[in-house]
């Protein structure tokens, strides 16, 4: 990973890629060299959709070698949703495959002179760019068996689907997982439409002659990997719980903790929970003659494995197992308790190339709407349909929570910085309002994730339905995750690393026997709080202010059942975030 | 004018209206006492369509008076279309009325817990809220004539249409004209939304039995007033061109200097100009039998009178005299050059109740992102007929230029503050560019109408097309303009005032005479000061910032032909126009 390959879309005589020298960059790796990059070269009043926006997809500091779950990968740019700055994060097997190519970053640059749709090739010889009209609007899985056809069976995707060509702003990146299929995503932020206008359809990678990446002190290395997985193992959330039901786990957690956000956020338990639960998805797993829950990793060298496959009711793939975020958005936040219905619309997600987080919001603010009743599974899959096809619903639908309530004049949003809050009440889980309130990216649980410690016990004990103690919590969690999200690490490693300091110790030991360096816990803060600070002044130069820190009105006003809660963190104190 | 009217549309059991002394906000009138209510009294962070906005309309300092010109109203709230605060201000006769009538501002407050919609009558005996749900989604001409029907015919009205009603952030609210027809419209920034989420559907008003306003000075205020109208006939703006063709006799004036928006601004000048100017208009309205151009006012005691009717081929009446800035919206930069079909859409627009600035930038907008051809006339129609009929592509474009352009993934999209820029490109008229960047209300051409120094020659001469002077030139007029639209006398008054020293003279006599108060041209420019930075805190408290005070990017780097130049505001310039 000892250099950049920058593709100017919009040179002279089509689009022109060279590899340059880390320079500046060196060291860096995920959120802190995609947003390293955006805030040091981006404008921040550019048009998110224009020539001087790029789109930086970096892979860890760590992918590429065989440490444990180093396999995420950042794709960074302004972000046509929120107006600011984006990280969004996926797995796949590109991340690895990158690193072992030896590329620390792609960087798109510019935008074709005439309207034009390109694929991009990468393997060990370099790098192709060629146009091909022939992949236009097609859906994720079609442009993968095209580019196997073409390409090989070994090789890897990034690609966008029909709606990241329209450039709507919940428009995804899909990134392949290890059975070649288009189902992990950079969902967030709308960096599908970044892609688009940068007119990429697909980076095919073929990683085929290169090796791991290998660690400075090996010995080091191996020993601390190993401590690091025993840690993994041995703790109950990334050990246990995940394993077995994948992230969908999380649905009875967080229904019987009454924070559920249901139809529209209007209430914080779902009486249809217990039918789309991870252990209802389970048992449906395993009686469809599948090979039951939780069984893969969504990257090589994954040890959680907290993803499936989802059989249809003739026991045919139709999608990975869904996650719980999309099963919520898709499933309690529109009144809806059909898993079967759910997995046929993350199926047609994935294909479309939109984020099911932002979509599922949006349908539900347009059910609040009267465009469709909550808890019609019809209308909804009928509604992402339309997403796919580009009607001026679909397009609406496919902009996202802030844009649909305007467009139907709905004012109960669930948005911050106009992008769609997931999974859980920020009303019952204050902590997480905290972070939705006040992270870079807009409304986003993976920034802070201070459900661990408010709802599930990791990390200490804060209350959940209090404001004491959340603004503290939630600066640390930010601050650990900007690092996390830079190793190239799964976010997911933050919940034996919060609990056990030997796990801790094993990350940093792993990191200095990769690298050769001799970090501190310090050392990773620092890393943490550099990256935020870069993100938020890019921010601040893009004309979001504190008045943007801020949930909407109605979270401080309408109380939540069962808890008849409101959110009660002071704007004063959530001034207080970023003050380190 | 000694009281404040305010409705509580959200109180329990229904409606309930009261009156109320003036209090802190005695003296104030137009856009003073709106912008001096938004900002004291509405949270900035609240939702534009929730309980805690307030819709304020608000008739000038003078307006129920015999002063000239006095007859223009205010409309105020949190803008459902920028987010900051906004002053929207119009003709008809409402203005006068309500000042006869003694109401310094009615207040719609809250907003109904039940979806339902009202109506309100005010006479001298009082005030009566009726829920009528028989005028849901009627347009603005068939609830006019209801409302004759019902309360006689000596009343006026104002109104929202369907667009109103939907709460699309470009709805309008219309004031009946002299000749009771909803033609004038408080257009800009969605305040027809804010009325429509306050559940009224028409303020029905009936001034019978009511005098006008007495002066405290009467022989003072008489004789000024008297120097007051000469001026204004004397000068070759307000007393010539204005009354002559109206004023799309812009069209010629501002194409000739290069600096017509069209086709969605990418191009200066437009060839089908000609074919729809106000020297055309007014053959066309001579031939058809009407009383040819220009012998209209929009409200009682108007001597400009640049009003006029539009007949159609059959010689009946179609719609009012179509203003310039719809000529240019729904025509040069839509590429139309069918002056009945611009026509037939300002009808139409007026019964929808939406600004047409908005609307056309939208349809242009639209049609860059390939909805429809540029120059097809047929299609705009029927574009505007989706908005009214609330389809889910009308409701894209009822919401203004800046989500249709996200919608359609348009790079091109010309807002400040997520408002539509008029008709005068900021490249060919500099100082224009100047307050669309830096005024509290979106891209707004009436906050400081550089155009008449940059262009006609008033109030001295800036070159357009230079940055030199244009920051100073801009804030002086912002400050004018404040004070004028406080007045409640008509903006065109500006032409004489800047340019005849004894005209302005005669404005602070007439005054003075009214009010019986020794003010000077110190104090009126105080006024404008103090209005200027309520409205300023106000968005400042809602998050917007020097960032939102900038044109978007594409502005400083195309160049607009035929005179091949760029916005060459400095944004530190900008920056300066506040610093007073």
């Amino acid at each position: 990973m000892d250099k950049i390959l920058r593709i100017n879309m919009g040179a002279d005589g089509g689009p022109q890629a060279k590899t340059e020298s880390l320079g500046d960059y060196a060291g860096l790796g995920g959120r802190a060299m995609t947003s390293g990059i955006v805030s040091k070269e981006v404008p921040p009043l550019c048009h998110p959709l224009g020539e001087d926006n790029k789109l930086v997809i970096a892979p860890g500091m760590l992918s590429g070698s065989v440490a444990a779950m180093s396999g995420r990968i950042s794709v960074g740019c302004k972000s046509p949703l929120t107006g600011g700055i984006k990280e969004s994060n996926s797995g796949g097997q590109p991340s690895q495959m990158l690193g072992r190519l030896g590329y620390a970053a792609i960087v798109l640059e510019g935008k074709p002179k005439e309207k034009a749709l390109y694929k991009i090739f990468i393997n060990k010889d370099g790098v192709d760019v060629k146009e091909d009209n022939s992949l236009c609007m097609l859906g994720n899985y079609e442009v993968v068996d095209k580019m196997k056809a073409e390409y090989g069976e070994k090789i890897h995707c990034i690609s966008i689907g029909p709606v990241g060509e329209m450039k709507l702003s919940a428009a995804s990146i899909a990134f392949t997982d290890m059975e070649q299929r288009p189902t992990r995503h950079a969902g967030r932020g709308g960096v599908g439409a970044v892609m688009g206008a940068k007119g990429v359809k697909v980076i095919v990678i073929d990683d085929t002659g290169c090796a791991a990446r290998a660690p400075a002190d090996p010995e080091k290395f191996k020993a601390a990997n190993k401590e690091f997985v025993a840690g993994l193992r041995k703790h109950p959330v990334s050990g246990e719980g995940l394993p077995a039901y994948g992230t969908n786990v999380l649905t009875n957690v967080i229904n019987e903790a009454g924070a559920y956000p249901t139809r529209n956020f209007s209430t914080g338990q779902f009486e249809g929970a217990g039918k789309i639960s991870g252990e209802t998805q389970a048992e449906l797993e395993n009686a469809r003659g599948g090979e039951g829950s939780a069984t893969h990793g969504c990257h090589r060298g994954c040890v959680i494995r907290c993803s499936g496959t989802f059989y249809d009711k003739n026991g045919n793939f139709l999608t990975k197992q869904v996650e719980y975020e999309t099963v919520w958005a898709h499933g309690g936040n529109c009144g809806i308790d059909d898993l079967d219905a759910i997995a046929q619309i993350d199926r047609l997600d994935d294909d479309f190339g939109v984020d099911t987080i932002e979509l599922g919001a949006a349908i539900a603010v347009a059910m609040e709407g009267g465009v469709a009743e909550f808890g019609d599974a019809e209308a909804a899959t009928n509604l992402v349909k339309e997403v796919g096809k580009g009607t001026p619903l679909g397009r609406i639908l496919g902009n996202g929570a802030a844009v649909t309530g305007q467009v139907f004049g709905v004012e109960r949003v669930p948005v911050v910085k106009r992008q769609a809050m997931p999974a859980y009440d920020p009303r019952a889980v204050q902590g997480q309002g905290v972070t939705y309130a006040t992270t870079t990216m807009g409304a986003d649980h993976t920034a802070g994730y201070a459900v661990a410690t408010n709802i599930l016990g990791v990390g200490g004990t804060v209350d959940p339905l209090k404001p004491e103690g959340q603004v503290e919590l939630s600066r640390n969690l930010q601050i650990a995750t900007a690092a996390i999200d830079s190793t190239g690490m799964c976010v997911f490693i933050a919940f034996p690393i919060l609990d056990q300091p030997e796990t801790f110790q094993a990350l940093i030991d792993v990191i200095n026997g990769f690298s050769g360096q001799n970090l501190t816990a310090d050392d990773v803060t620092a890393l943490g709080q550099s990256v935020l600070k870069n993100e938020r002044e890019f921010n601040a130069q893009a004309g979001l202010s504190s008045k943007d820190d801020r949930l909407p009105d109605y979270f401080k006003t309408e109380e939540l059942a069962p808890h008849n809660v409101t959110f009660a963190v002071t704007d004063e104190d959530l001034d207080q975030v970023f003050n380190f």
